[in-house]
């Protein structure tokens, strides 16, 4: 067994060393404020070992990372009735988003772009009985751990200056592929992303993903082939414009957030997070990516 | 002198007896509804003849024809500041008008085009005390008429199925061309595109353009220069996806609305206004094109 | 009667004063090399006057302007057919004419950009017996001169650098609107564009345009309806993307070439030419525009 | 160790039964005339073992498949220079290559794609001393097999259509990436596409990609970290619009071909070859998906 252990303090050491840190976002004062210096990293492997190293342990806001959650939720409630709405495709180019969905016809590329997120929580709308309630209360189930909240600054920043997502919900709606009024989708969406968990717990989380859909409690949230399913989706898509260039540098399926963190995961084998506010210039952490890559290639635990 | 009565009295033999009449719009209930044998065609001259033919005295939604009176208060508030904000060219094809935003980042090709319509009603909420009140005030000076209401009905009918103006507002909000909160401006500029008119009204509200910019009392709304600016950008941009056939078939500078009003003129010589509520493939009045063809080929009247 | 040796004479005189003088086209070397001081005009009314000041008898590359009479002989040849093949409506935006062609499925939108020129030449070349030879018949019939040459080096020149042309054409090829040989249809169309003629000359050649298709002989070359055709395309699409402008600061149907020529016309009244090599940032010879604002400013003779 | 002689006769045998074929390409003669009935597939492992059933041994057109082998050769002769040309990343739909090489000025999204394999054959043909003959022989030794050809008559029949390649390349000339002539760089791409190999051929000379870049014989070909980033980019961009499809149904890196071949492989563990020229939708060899499909459902060796 690999001292897994020692890894990851040398990664943590190499991180702390950076000079380059990339750049925290700043669209809402909420993440503008969060300290670059922040970095934390977490393992859970499947056969029991865990492990966090630096701000592991400290909340932040999970952003896009959301949505394969949101995703997962949405299969176990109508299973591939999702295909229906949302493709599985990469999306290609980030900076035309509208004009793709426009020239597709309201059907967005994938679940893990803004676009397909909102369907996904237009889907979750209809079918959860008290829509932010219950989808909390799946994350807590999910990552085996009641203290995971939204933060409701966040969800309102996030409405008052998300006048794209507002653009793509509406052009959904003209295209008939939102069932709900856009203002309740996209409150239900901006509070998704405005969860804040720590690496140790997206790591828990995500847990389920790696091992056949039963979470750490060992209850099975999707069969196998759901899993496998999201799994090919970040492997493809989750990465936003850098989905080919994580799939070289690293070699897991991931998803990344604007919060600065970032999930992978080898399927039977572990769970992966890293933190770090700084983003590079295509909106993925900067100094995660980094550490994600040298991880995959310390311990040479990668899909190739 | 031509008699135009005649010739007007002949045009509305022909439509009378029209056997293809379009399709009325139907996207909201208060358009569907309206009787598609209604025709009307009224002509007002420079030197003060006024002659209206069939419905030229029935009330219809004027829907697009407002945004050039929208233009020219706008122009008359702040003049040549408006194409900071938006451009003066055709827009080509219509059915990525979001895409072609995006690319030309949230600077609307020319004011005819919802997009652009929408930024010239967030210039005039800016710019007027009572937006609503103020406007409709200005339409009833231009045509001298007290009479001229917004349709409530059809405003809310618009702002229930406008998504793709939604989607369009909260574009241009991304891009920060919009000042004023996107519902806002869209509820004023739903309110603008329900105002009812006849074909009477809509000739003695555009008198000003062939005018000079003085109205039927004489009073000065625009310099000369501004209305030419209009007239140009109506004869490039009036007709959405058939600019170049309207410029053809007809040659002369026209708006036309989804209602199935179109308003045409000849600078110095007149302006002629005709209603049939059918609308062909591209969404513009059928029979009324074909009037306006047939009295520019009589009339010999043209820019041509 | 205006005085309108006295308005061109200070036409020139302003234009010979100007500061500005835009940028040579460089993509070429015949096209680099020209001197920018050149600068020429001539007016030829219906009436019979003509009159040329500066380097109104000096032969340029005319390129773009080829392309009416090249429409023009087309029509002639197959009448409404032309438009089986292309479309007549504004281009929008110069940037993506490809992207617009492959969504558009090959169809150009108007005869006047590159792509439906081409189209045009394929025309050309399946209807005349030995085009290049007829076509430049045909235009030194159409201005009584045979004095009118191909420039085999620009035709060669631009063979070598019209990449995006090349693109373009095949393109088209793919999409079943080219009949002939692509590298046939370009040779043919490279020779079009280096046709070199004086501005005079260039106003005798499009006079038919403003006399119902009658050429200075009195032939009739097109009817009254298929000038009337041509002017429109000419008004709503003869600018690249500064038509709106140029709609509005001249006011009048016209075609510019990335040589520094432009022709424009008021039908029924008068054809006018200029050249200055100097282009503005749009690719429209910019003394040539300001020199006909001040034209139509000071003799208000415009379509308005 | 499992019985893979069993899996894949069992595979075969379900091939045979199957009624839905897809669709042979029918763009040129060569592909057209194929048998539907053909099927094959082949295994080699890097311990070893080796099996094929069915058609196996027949030679097919491998048309893209040939790009990845392109790929390599170009990253063995100028290494990450490569990446200066063309992209890494997924390209979105399909249907509108052109537009998106324009709004990204001449990069290609990928060397997958035609457009970004047109470019790699550039680059060969600058590097290499005899384009044609090198690359066949390098594809030779790859595979330990002299007897490996092009296919002439399909190489022409290739360029006789191929506009939108033509319009592909022009447009990359353009954008100055380019170096050697148009009709240079094609006429070896569409050699490139007209290899003939069985899929036998196939497995061996992608051996080195699960490899580690060494060969059959063991001489390394690439380094291990360009292996990767090959498998990388095939794991994204192998399959055009049904990436993500493949990706979760598969789940192995792989590369199809308009000629109905599809390769993939497990790194450090194997390759397998498949050929059965019907086509879906989507391109891709319909029986070729399934036989993959069950491939890793039974073997349950995948990425994942």
């Amino acid at each position: 067994m690999q001292n897994f252990k020692a890894i990851l303090d040398e990664i943590y050491a190499d991180a702390k060393r950076a000079k380059e840190k990339g750049t925290v976002a700043s669209y809402i004062p909420e993440l503008a404020h969060v300290d670059e210096n922040n970095f934390g990293i977490h393992l859970r492997t499947l056969d029991g070992f865990e492990y966090g190293v630096g701000n592991f342990d400290t909340i932040f806001s999970i952003q896009s990372i959301s949505k394969v959650l949101a995703l997962s939720k949405a299969m176990a409630l109508i299973g591939e009735s999702v295909w229906e709405r949302v493709d599985v495709e990469p999306s290609g180019s980030p900076f035309n988003q509208l004009a793709l969905l426009e020239i597709e016809n309201g059907i967005p590329r994938n679940p893990l772009i803004n676009s397909g997120a909102i369907v996904i929580s237009d889907i979750l709308l209809t079918h959860l009985k008290n829509p932010k309630e219950d989808f909390l209360n799946y994350v807590r189930e999910l990552a085996s751990d009641p203290n995971i909240y939204y933060n409701l600054e966040v969800a309102r920043s996030e409405k008052n200056t998300g006048f794209k997502n507002y653009a793509a919900a509406n052009l959904l709606k003209s295209f008939n592929n939102l069932v709900n009024p856009v203002d309740d989708v996209l409150d239900f969406y901006f509070h998704q992303c405005s969860i804040e968990m720590t690496c140790n717990q997206i790591s828990d989380a995500f847990f389920f993903l790696t091992n056949k859909g039963n979470c750490l409690t060992n209850t099975a949230h999707l069969t196998g082939a759901q899993a496998k399913r999201i799994i090919a989706i970040m492997l493809t898509c989750g990465f936003y414009d850098e989905a080919g260039e994580f799939a070289f540098e690293v070699g897991l399926p991931g998803k990344s957030g604007v919060g600065g963190g970032i999930v992978a995961l080898l399927p039977n084998h572990f769970v992966i997070t890293t933190w770090s506010p700084g983003l590079n210039k295509k909106g993925n952490s900067l100094l995660g990516m980094q550490a994600l890559e040298q991880f995959t290639t310390k311990t040479k635990l990668s899909i190739f």
